[in-house]
């Protein structure tokens, strides 16, 4: 029995390791179309300020540590067709250029997804970079060592954005970061992108929101500036992280059916619409848990979750194996310079979108005790339904932001409601929060909103 | 109508100001027996080595700030008796030394809990503390500041004896912990324990596991070693923290039936036996929500919400609010030194008590991504019960404990079984943890082994 993987990054090797240790007589060939399997990418931005120093410990195994599984990791290959009827692929190695074929009994589809650069003149142009793999931190990285750019711009101020931006300021270069939303880390409400604008301006990045970049100016087929309203930037490097889509190309050619946001359909098994091909990672739709509404989320630790499912799945005999993967939180959390921002669930825009009563908590506390030393302001909000008092959603920024949306996420994940957060049992000493977590306080607040909004109802009636 | 308050800590004060709030006509007097009110008890350590430099930084509210509230909040006053046919009190002012009556219509009852010291020959010498209150820590500071003590021993390796022996380094002793208990922290699992005594013993503390303090020496009536085992430990302070029962003297005179812990029997509105008169806090019993049996946990953030739910239904006409307070989860945090220790639900020992068939999964991890610079390992044990998949217990040892337990006492609050842990939607970033949560880790090893066990099952039909 032959397995094929195509996509050899978080979910892909997730899902070949896990189908070998349920049957250890399959035969498993991961195929990847970078030089490197098992990026870690969301150390990426990292990378350009040399806090991590090693590209090699970005590369959780590589192809020779997958041999030593009893994995084929075949590096540079690019699966160009997938022919469900035989069975069988086309593939392209992409150092000789030569095709071959080769044929799977079980097929995992795990193309993860691609930076999309918007339609920018000038972005072709030498110093301009996305962020997606390793070849593009060497390629900046390269850049650098030879231009040694002292201006950079940052196109997109998202997490990857904000994350780069701090990064490339960390690498001595003045930094501007460019938005066309009117503000940064848009998919957040509007007061944690004002304390993520005023915390990076503090640490000098100039900040351009509500405004898009027009064109990327050059010199000798290099980048020497950013337009912008009028204004020209000055940028011997650009840096495009505007977003990502889905890598489904391959997929939809095979005839798998997507899903209504564009990315590939599976049901909880992660099985897609053809016989015997499962799919897995960035590449795939999923289900937000909370609204019940189809929802494509590419992070790396989701992709992990989804990859041992189809895995599991893919190397069992049919419907032996009870693994599901139900769905997502849109829980994420990222850093940028000292703050922490992280989100789960709905936000207040999405709740009501879904035609929820929508009611929210908005908590001002500090990580420790407040006559402990050291303590660092965190905000919290949570979002609930009015109607029913569960628990919809959560957004934070602050010194303990991670623990804040993991408490959130797993309350949401067990369908509580806000007297739950009110009585929940959470640990406290003073280093550690105020004797009431951030998250029972906004319990509290909410609990007196509903109250007093029942009681409203009552005196209308 | 008139609300008397017993009891000026974390429950009784949060109590009165709810049902001031409640209700703003109600008249309401709180009768504290020590010369502070509102006392941040867990800061009482850190003002031993002076990383809390104030005291009054450790007095959330005072008698005048509860005024401004339109609470009276008399200090120095022993309520000595309550008469519930007469709905009356005696009391005495401690700084006169005479008893004066009152009466109440309503009447909380948050005695708190005294510490315990074990009847050690000696005890009584001077220069041996309980720390208890803020008059505790005063008179250690007043003893320190006369006798400039170079050795101390700490009798209890429970977290107070634990954070005492913290500070007593801090501030400069050579600090001794005497243990009768074969480990430190004995309410944690052994593995959690090793780590404690390394890292303490690193940091300098000598210990003295499974054996007791026998006596205490002294020379002209202040202590000058503790006796054990045939050794002399030389000690010119002794701090006891051997543990603390619940302070129900007056309660019980007054015909208040307690629990089998000994600790107020309430119901979920923390209604007493005896009309019109509800308990909170350190004194109070309450109700294991993983086993369902009697518990008596005394913390401040639980006396804290044990009080809102009291002071709320103790200011509503009878039946008018729907506040009740379900039980706890037993979670509980501490710091030693660099380690945060922590845990929530029951341990492997209770769950094996209670009939559970115990599973647990032991995780050694680090706080952020192993590329990322700057992570501390963290160990995370997680309990289940194999027959349910429910998470009954966790444990937890490391960098980033406090974050572990309050996903997992969230996960148990919302009664998740293994399966939800494996896909749960936390968050990762490298600078908050590996990819997946040491919790998403612990579920997956569990779901290995549940699934072991089911096949085992099986098998044997």
């Amino acid at each position: 029995m032959r397995l094929v993987v195509v996509g050899g990054v978080a979910a892909g090797t997730k899902a070949a390791s896990r189908a070998r240790r349920v049957d250890p007589d399959l035969e498993v060939t991961i195929y990847q179309e970078e030089p490197d399997t098992s990026i870690s990418e969301c150390g990426l931005p990292y990378i350009l300020s040399g806090l991590v120093e090693e590209r090699e410990s970005l590369v959780a195994r590589t192809p020779e540590e997958f041999s030593r599984q009893g994995i084929e990791a075949l590096v540079r290959r690019r699966v160009e067709k997938v022919d469900p009827a035989s069975k069988t692929l086309s593939v392209r190695n992409l150092a000789t250029g030569e095709t071959f074929e080769d044929s799977y009994d079980r097929l995992i589809v795990a193309t993860g997804a691609s930076a999309v650069t918007p339609p920018i003149p000038g972005a072709g142009l030498d110093g301009v970079f996305n962020l997606r793999f390793l070849t593009d931190s060497d390629a900046v990285l390269g850049y650098v060592a030879e231009h040694s750019p002292q201006h950079a711009v940052v196109v997109g101020a998202g997490y990857i954005g904000l994350e780069v931006a701090e990064n490339l300021v960390r690498a001595g270069m003045e930094v501007s970061l460019v938005e066309s939303e009117d503000r940064v880390a848009a998919t957040y409400g509007p007061e944690v992108s004002r304390r993520i604008e005023e915390h990076i301006k503090e640490k000098g990045v100039s900040v351009y929101t509500g405004t898009a970049a027009e064109e990327v100016l050059g010199e000798d087929g290099r980048v020497r500036a950013v337009k912008l309203g009028g204004e020209e930037l000055a940028a011997e490097l650009v840096v495009v992280g505007t977003g990502i889509e889905p890598a489904v190309g391959l997929a939809r050619e095979a005839g798998v059916e997507l899903g209504e946001s564009g990315a590939i359909k599976v049901n909880r098994r992660m099985e897609t619409s053809l016989p015997d091909v499962w799919a897995a990672g960035d590449c795939v739709e999923t289900v937000d848990l909370v609204s019940g509404a189809a929802d494509w989320v590419p992070l790396g630790d989701t992709a992990n979750q989804m990859g041992r499912v189809a895995g599991t799945n893919a190397a069992s005999p049919s419907g032996d194996s009870p693994l599901e993967f139900p769905g997502v939180l849109g829980t994420g959390v990222f850093k940028v310079f000292d703050l922490g921002v992280a989100r789960t669930g709905l936000s207040e825009a999405e709740a009501e979108d879904g035609g929820f009563e929508v009611v929210s908590a908005e908590i001002e506390a500090t990580t420790r005790a407040a006559y402990y030393p050291g303590g660092e302001p965190i905000y919290l909000k949570v979002i609930a339904d009015g109607e029913t008092g569960r628990i919809l959603g959560a957004e934070t920024v602050g010194g303990n932001a991670d623990k804040m949306v993991d408490i959130c996420a797993t309350a949401i994940w067990g369908r509580l409601a806000v007297p739950d957060l009110v009585n929940l049992d959470l640990a406290y000493a003073p280093p550690f929060g105020p004797a009431l977590s951030p998250v029972i306080q906004a319990g509290t607040v909410l609990s007196g909103k509903l109250g007093r909004q029942v009681r409203g109802a009552r005196a209308t009636e």
